[in-house]
């Protein structure tokens, strides 16, 4: 089996739910250390995007050492987007991150700049189901139904610590005065 | 009845209609001197954004001299907004605007930053009805129908002045070559 | 017959079809010299801005030499846009371009902003017709359909050179983990 | 004597000075309605720009009703610089203006880039002594020199309630480590 | 002893030297756990500014594990400067980073900046000797005088496998072609 | 002889000079066609930066013309540099650029960013004498010395018609008020 130093995997994390903890398990079988790339680091308090970079940093942190993952394996580094500016987000995300060797990813923009660059893209396998999308979890949170199944009992109690949902559904309110 | 020394009052005033002069003929019972913070400063020339910062103070001076309002009542602070990036927001408001104790609004996201920031949000009572909005100008100024009821006449011979609907109907031409 | 010595054509070119050509052709007809600016420089990988400005300064160049258009009849000059704020549009592209006597364009924004800007805006009389446009091009390309009869033949051979369809076609791909 | 609408005067007031208290008394014989162009205003907590937006409209008001200058005569412009970019900073600024005439200026980059911009430009005639200058006025605050004395004296107390020498004073201590 | 939950440590570690390090074993004998906020982070390959912040993450890992610094106890976060706008910086910092509750720093603005938004300010007693300043650390690098000994042998042997005093060599050399 | 088919050289040509041009007709000999990157696109109207962009692309293909460099052996390629962020310059260049082979270019920090972008990175080997270069043309100009020795005859002219020297000189002026 291909066993590789350092494996980044990319995400925005809006917010870390259990399918982004099975793929962080899922990697560290095949890397020794892996660095989680927190794009998007300065949106927060939209519908898309509620959390800042601080609040998903903790709950990341919170969720792996939940998951028992010792905190030598891993690094989490925010990265600000390029305001559409694609060309020159894989030379922002080398210039914020420790080096790398290999790509995780299923998002076909990441996968396409990664590859176009000369890395080495590998697909996450098999979590991506419907239900374990972040935009699930925040549709449900302004629904008022049951995201907390969804998310490490860590992250839930972290959100409802900083009235997450209480944020979210407040952004949601029309007013065109 | 609670008075406060400076009130904030925060829109994009695209443009500046009959239902704003109310909130600010209301807001200046409440404080001895008002704040109008015109967001969204930098953009002009669109469909949600026709005018720019600079029409609209001309508009809003227009119509509070029209409503008998004095200048020493009121400060208006142009504020380019931050791009998406909402976290840093309020920060850039207190940095253009001199000092306020209190904010008045009814839009959901700048109430949401405001309140996390610490400071004393208050709604605006009543005046939030589907006709005086911005959206609805600016419909009825690209459908030919009776727009200027819904401003102050000085703000309508102001935007006739500047041929302010001609610009306005001129960019809902589609060319897609 | 009036002839200008300069003339500016404004587009995107994503990508640069048959209608782009004769447009280029039509203006070299009223004008000596024809600066062809290559606006939102700074985009690419994205569905509605697939290339980068290098690519599309290259398929323009083909395309020109194809069709027997001297190198120096024309000036390509790339210009990033304003993210929004129209108002200082003009002002850069007049920075970035050598000058100009006359603007061709259909698209409204730009007349408008140039027009308010003092400057003579022309319309290019013929070639807008629904199945002349990028967006068509790009459509076909992602629906496996005849985009090649669009383009010049230079082009599409440049394209494909570049795998520049798998390219749009990877960006189609949805993923929400 | 001519005698024009509206004039601009454009400055950065780090802080507002005598210097500028007799520029504007004498713009106003000159002009109807002046603008005061307030730039770099994104700007302040450093030793060239220490104070922000806010904290500089508040000692012009304060410095012009204290001269007795009626509100309805000026209007105060906040408007960001663009970075160095000169060639969109008249643009900028009469995007963020209500439109204007004449502008007064004595700063050579300014006079320059408003009359390219086919722009009439007045020097201000003779109130540019050494001692006069918003950058003295800084050196004394730091050497604790007799500041006050350069400055309107409303503006003086404003400072200080603020703890305005206090800051400045504080950017001064070099640290290194 | 006062003794807090959470403390920020900022600087641009450029790069982290034996100083750093002693502030770092400093403060965690304060709290709990040490947040590091790197600023300045898209800035690399300048005389001031050699390193990424993807390369001083990794100096500040290698050289906290040298010193037997768990990795629990510390949450290195790399913050992008706010390009002079100094009234934001905090808000950015605030966005970037987990919560804390106390801040350390020598550094003025730093320091001006935190306690103006009411922040617990805090000293760092007494390892600001001239010697062990980076810039002292960088001019050796360029005069090839002894630097290894200033900082924690790991940092010295990373920099070295990336060939960093060679990159910031490089850079003094001038050429005005 | 090694021969590429296309090679950059990349410049700020403030003003284009006589060493420029030689550096163009060696390049020339090196490779089939020549990209010309004009570095620093945004900036204009300062001492170091007086030209515009467009005004430094009319000034190159005045000279080229003059010295029968055929349109077709050369393109010219403004790119905006990416204010001090060093790590995203060479994408950005790859990106505005049609591709290329080698770098031509002894300004150190292009050479460093290309080496470890992995670029082959040229020297051009002689020309690179004190007088020749941009900085003694600009001091010539202000200093009312002979400047136009050191320039091609079609650029003193082009400057010349553009009233270049007036616009360096009116911006040394100081003005501290």
């Amino acid at each position: 089996m291909t066993k590789w130093r350092r494996g980044a995997y990319i995400g925005k994390f809006q917010p870390f739910h259990n399918g982004h903890l099975k793929c962080v398990e899922y990697i560290l079988t095949k890397v020794d250390e892996l660095i989680i790339i927190l794009g998007s680091a300065q949106y927060s308090h939209s519908l898309n995007n509620p959390f800042t970079a601080g609040e998903r940093i903790e709950m990341i942190r919170l969720a792996l050492k939940e998951a028992n993952i010792p905190h030598d394996r891993y690094i989490i580094v925010p990265v600000p987007d390029t305001n559409g500016v694609h060309s020159e987000w894989v030379a922002r995300v080398l210039s914020y991150s420790p080096k790398f060797d290999v790509v995780f990813s299923n998002e076909p923009l990441t996968r396409r700049l990664f590859i176009e660059a000369g890395f080495n893209v590998q697909n996450i396998p098999f979590f991506n189901r419907t239900i374990l999308s972040a935009t699930e979890v925040r549709r449900r949170m302004i629904d008022d139904e049951n995201w907390e199944e969804l998310v490490p009992p860590a992250v839930a109690s972290y959100i409802k610590s900083i009235k997450g949902v209480e944020r979210l559904k407040s952004l949601t309110i029309k007013d065109k005065l």
